[in-house]
């Protein structure tokens, strides 16, 4: 029986757990800060049993597992990083499932020392503006992407193993840098999360916002929807990822100076080239993803 | 039997044909640029005969008319007005669903001159980013907004018609000034789709766009629907509504510019108070709208 640990139950540490549940006999415990929560997962049948952050509970918890995932908000990482290293076995392997890579593996690197080629880092490019183990489901991650970030002092058995538990949740698995990563993720998700925040925030913190929103319709509802996700989340993935995202932010701060002159010298055939692009680009997109 | 002339039978004129001629019998006249997309509304029964932009055939389509419905691209209002003008009777009024109203009320004064009070602003909050008569349905207007804007010259029955036929579709009719009306749309709905395209065009542009389209995922999908919208139609809003538009553009920036500034300096609390204000309000939004 396969036995791992989990930092973190909620959407996403949760949902991992149910699919591997569902695939085979797996024992799971839940490590986290609320107990309330944790006693939740136990109750919903995602975890086995849980577990407090005390040192001896760590110890037993880690005994023998075959896979550590944390799956808290990123934040927490390097603590429990340094929770788990001294109870850490040679057969135990540790992945994640943070949003961001560069930093998590440099803190990685600092904490794990001698024992951080156990360590892979990952992403499933799944959830959504949901978040607590209530929302968990044992699919998320059938069909959907998951990237590993390895370097190349990290064990390949390590890679094997949590390349093999992903397949078991029906994840599509790749491989790439953390740098490769953290860029690609800044353009197509991290910049339209704070894009999204942006608008809202804008829009709410006018005299007329009410009457504003009474006229918002599908169009605002699908582009904001984003922006209804986990702010201390949104916190984290933003400061971890700053060097990416604020490249970014000033590229498309470029791309609107651009339609701003278009709009002010009403370039009307500049304005439909730019839609146009867009449009297409969009439709194809969306019709190769279904 | 009530007789209605559309001009444009697109998703939005012809979903208003659909909803009417479900209410009650009515006579509908389709006039448009092109005679395949009207003999596809007859065969579809959204309209019940078609006629070309001929003096003589806009003449006759025009006698006795209670309504004509312009559901054209605001780029050829100026002409179908022109058009109308010198067949039109004093029983029958003028309505449009432009998404702009300053520049077509602008553009009607002109045009219509003595019979400018028979003209009423109108713009239904609705659609999608589909287009064409193929998918208009009857009940695309049920439970949505729909603006008016009277000015002071307007007839008042031409206020009442047009509003009883809105109700008819099953709308929720207001009434607000132009500039209001182009003040809160540039804010909630033109701004956002603008946004939406220069985000896919700036992706679009890059030598590994193809790379970052393949990672990205339902936050991207949702956020970038607006991006697949018609380019010559967001040309027209976007020309027609320059200067609210330029004016939320500029306060966009300023707010990327203190997103810019709160990353910059690793403002953790600052950039989750932005997070929070903005994820607050967009799910109570949500919540209300349900």
């Amino acid at each position: 029986m396969k036995k791992i640990v989990i930092f973190g139950v909620g959407l996403i540490g949760g949902s991992f757990a149910l699919a591997l549940k569902q695939a085979s006999a797996t024992l799971i415990t839940g490590i986290g800060r609320s107990k309330e929560s944790l006693q939740e997962a136990v109750n919903l049948g995602v975890i086995d049993v849980f577990s407090d952050t005390q040192e001896s509970n760590i110890h037993a918890a880690l005994k023998d597992a075959d896979l550590v995932m944390i799956a808290a908000p990123v934040a927490q990482t390097s603590n429990i990083l340094q929770s788990i290293k001294p109870h850490l076995g040679s057969n135990t392997f540790i992945t994640d499932a943070g949003s961001t890579k560069g930093e998590v593996l440099t803190c990685a690197k600092e904490i794990l020392a001698e024992k951080f080629n156990q360590f892979v880092g990952g992403h499933p490019i799944a959830g959504a503006e949901k978040s607590g183990v209530a929302a968990a489901i044992a699919d998320l991650y059938v069909g959907k992407n998951v990237v590993l970030t390895p370097t190349l002092e990290t064990n390949k058995d390590a890679v094997a193993v949590v390349t093999k538990f992903w397949r078991t949740c029906g994840a599509n698995v790749s491989e790439m840098s953390a740098e490769a990563h953290d860029s690609i993720f800044a353009a197509v998700s991290h910049l339209p999360h704070l894009l999204a925040f942006a608008l809202v925030d804008d829009i709410a913190s006018r005299p007329n916002a009410a009457q504003l929103f009474s006229f918002a319709a599908s169009g605002f509802r699908d582009f904001t929807r984003i922006a209804g996700s986990h702010p201390e989340m949104w916190r984290d993935i933003s400061l971890a990822n700053k060097t990416a995202l604020l490249s970014e932010l000033e590229t498309y701060q470029n791309e609107l100076s651009q339609l701003k002159q278009l709009l002010t010298k009403e370039d009307g055939a500049g304005l439909q080239a730019l839609f146009d692009r867009a449009s297409t680009a969009r439709n194809a997109w969306a019709k190769n993803k279904q």
